[in-house]
């Protein structure tokens, strides 16, 4: 059992500024106040523990129904707005959601047989009386996010308090915490990746810097300013920031202490940047099913453990599938409290862990000190700009369109990107590549796109006819 | 289930220090292999889970003791080295332990009719093979401490693996942590407010700057020169510190963070001369049955709050039993992770909680801000002629004036009041009960007044330093 975090740290730091967006800034009580308003709307229409779907850009008035909708002790699905309207469909049916709750810019990218309450018409809700509860229970799911596998259909992970809470404190216990923090969130609040930055922000009494999107000046001014201690950024962002500080010749202030990258590994090149201009990179490794980080790398290891994810966080345990030796490869296991206790919807009866065991997919290992390095991500996992892109999901799209007959996705590498997906096709009957991209363009959202198609005659497989995804690449 | 603190603190930072004692100093890596050792030697005489009493002096050699202890998971019976044999005999009895172990130095002050095993017998021991646990449950007895609380019978409370996690993780989130803490235990030990210190330090990775006795020339020396972040004083040491840092005209290194002042409220006036010196003072409400703090009165209030305990900590909760409404008195009752599941021996079957809540038989308020007033330890409560007068009122009253140094009240029992309050005064120079008299008159109601004032060389204090009250009436 925990206390209503919302209300207890509203309770303890009253008057500390929860939340800073433009030229606003909200206390943690005023935040709580406008998210019980929130709630006392919400009640009208859904009752306490009940699930909805959130789809809104980063906004103060998404973080206040997130915060209400948590008063109200509701599930909420957080959908990408990155998404093709098919796969938001998807979702939001698995999800069995009672409400969906969009910000009225985005609501012409949803189903359009979908009811909606958009954020405008909320606020011209009625409130009601209601009792918030003061305590939440451990396993009370907070979030659900959507993620794919090997099979390429998404499947619902809970994130529950005890997930988030236990996340938060083991990250305070490696990056350490003081009453000044503020992190700067320009990743999406509907990756945990955002969303993690709310829920420390409650546990630690920090301040969130919000921007609606990435944009590399703003960044650099507040991290020069000294109004921001730390940043969560993957690979392709963090290059822009550097460009960025190279260009004006300038320096972190003082005052900051931490870019946490996530979404696969940084380059050597641009830890060696980074340390140019005072930005103190700690690489990490987390997933959606860990509410954020497992491992994470200390800026002073950065260049000596190149390519390492780190070691686990205090509460968290990391070990290669079949072996206790140094540096033989094998399935990255993670066991901890962040771990997720499992689905919802088509995938709710299968078990997320074995004996208590996260098998992320993931392959890597482990150095004599421990240090965790990933070698090859899960089910051929394509990481493109920070988002997870999962190629049976491509391939998936593509088999479904009358003239393929076989599909085979992977990444190439990219400047920019990191890695973009590709497309092997084997046809039925002639057809070209721009249906092919206009069918995609109907399923998919926009990251998950091919950047080029290349018709084969057959697609490299095994004696069990199982695609080889890793020897695509070889078939340019 | 957690990790193997000590285990998982040498993997994740192994050559941190992780205590420092004397010129002296060992990593945690360094602990974990002479703790592990430990285990080894002690494994020849209790098995995993069993219980031990140990009684000793303030050392390292008592630190790696208890580490290889935890190694063993045994639950550890922590015997207060200024207790009377009497007193001894009936704690050891009562908790039933497989082993007393002591320092050869204190031996002579158990009862004889005990067997003891020194901690340099054990050093000869032979090493034997074992397989320590890698991880731990939440409920499992890390250590035991006798309290009397009202009754006057010491009961056995068990401190769990989670009661001191989330004591420490409450505090770090409360005070916050850096890599460079280094937290200065002049303490007991086998009080929480010394083993707690213990605890932080494998969590947060901090180093425990030991001391075998408080000094305060040494204290001050460690604060001025940087190379300690944190203390945990009681107020009488409070003042010694202060003193002393007066007469050398010192001030605390900027590095240096925190006094948390525990064992009860901190005269007025030692906290404005802390101010002049540098030294924020945080006060705290502890015990025995929260394994330390359960609120903390950050030292931006110290002055705007006086006599607070300030506000719960997040994961905790303060209400006083029978009103929710601010500035009314009542018992105050505790919630939390940090409250303890119970007792051990004769009390094994009484209920430490109701519903969860731990009445602590203290009186206090919330006022209007939720900030936490302990008005008196329940037990200390003078009543007379039907007006509540609570001991610490008085002392408080005493200790402003410039000769006295240290105050204690108690109630005497009188024919016509039933009881009326009497003053026992430490002086640091002359002054007449007259000057004191008149002094108390200008502050304090008519029925508060002390009767009578004794002056004496010292006070009865428990090894906390704590105050004893009802100990008092013996220097009559």
């Amino acid at each position: 059992m925990q206390p209503n975090w919302i209300k207890q740290r509203a309770y303890l730091t009253p008057n500390r500024i929860g939340l800073r967006f433009g030229g606003e800034s909200w206390t943690f009580q005023q935040l709580h106040e406008e998210a019980l308003y929130k709630a006392r709307q919400l009640a009208k229409f859904v009752g306490r523990g009940e699930r909805v779907a959130i789809f809104a850009p980063s906004t103060p008035e998404l973080i206040k129904v997130i915060y209400g909708c948590m008063h109200l002790q509701l599930e909420m699905v957080l959908l990408n707005g990155r998404l093709s309207t098919e796969e938001l469909a998807y979702q939001i049916e698995d999800a069995q959601v009672a409400m969906v709750l969009a910000a009225a810019s985005d609501v012409h990218k949803l189903p359009q047989n979908i009811e909606v309450m958009t954020f405008e018409q909320l606020i011209e809700t009625e409130a009601i009386e209601i009792n918030i509860a003061t305590e939440w229970q451990d396993n009370q799911t907070i979030s659900i996010m959507y993620t794919s596998g090997t099979t390429g259909f998404p499947k619902g992970v809970r994130q529950t308090v005890q997930n988030h809470s236990m996340s938060a404190i083991s990250s305070a216990l490696n990056l350490g915490i003081t009453e000044q923090d503020v992190w700067l969130c320009t990743v999406p609040i509907f990756h945990i990746s955002g969303f993690s930055i709310l829920m420390r922000s409650l546990l630690y009494g920090a301040t969130v810097c919000l921007y609606e999107k990435f944009d590399e000046q703003a960044c650099v001014q507040e991290i020069v300013a000294g109004r921001v201690t730390t940043i969560s950024l993957v690979s392709v962002m963090l290059e822009r920031v550097l460009s960025e500080m190279e260009r004006l010749q300038v320096q972190a202030h003082p005052n900051f202490k931490t870019v946490l990258a996530g979404g696969g590994s940084i380059p050597v090149d641009y830890l060696q940047r980074a340390a140019k201009v005072q930005l103190p990179v700690v690489q990490t490794y987390g997933m959606t099913e860990t509410s954020s980080q497992t491992a994470t790398l200390a800026s002073i290891d950065a260049l000596r453990k190149i390519g390492s994810a780190g070691k686990p966080l205090f509460f968290n345990e990391v070990r290669i599938q079949g072996t206790d030796e140094p540096f033989v490869e094998g399935e990255i296991c993670i066991r901890g409290p962040h771990v997720t206790p499992g689905y919802i919807g088509r995938f709710a009866e299968r078990a997320s862990t074995e004996n208590g065991w996260l098998l992320t997919g993931d392959i890597g290992y482990l150095d004599d000190e421990g240090y965790l390095y990933v070698v090859d991500r899960r089910a051929d996992l394509i990481i493109s700009g920070g988002e997870n892109v999962y190629p049976a999901e491509i391939e998936n799209a593509l088999l479904a369109h009358p003239s393929v007959l076989e599909a085979g996705v992977c990444g190439l590498m990219d400047d920019k990107w990191g890695q973009v997906p590709i497309a092997f096709v084997v046809l039925k009957q002639a057809v070209t590549e721009a249906e092919l991209q206009a069918f995609c363009h109907q399923r998919l959202a926009r990251y998950k796109l091919p950047k080029q198609f290349y018709f084969v005659d057959s697609l490299p497989r095994n004696g069990a006819n199982k695609l080889l995804r890793r020897k695509l690449i070889e078939l340019l």
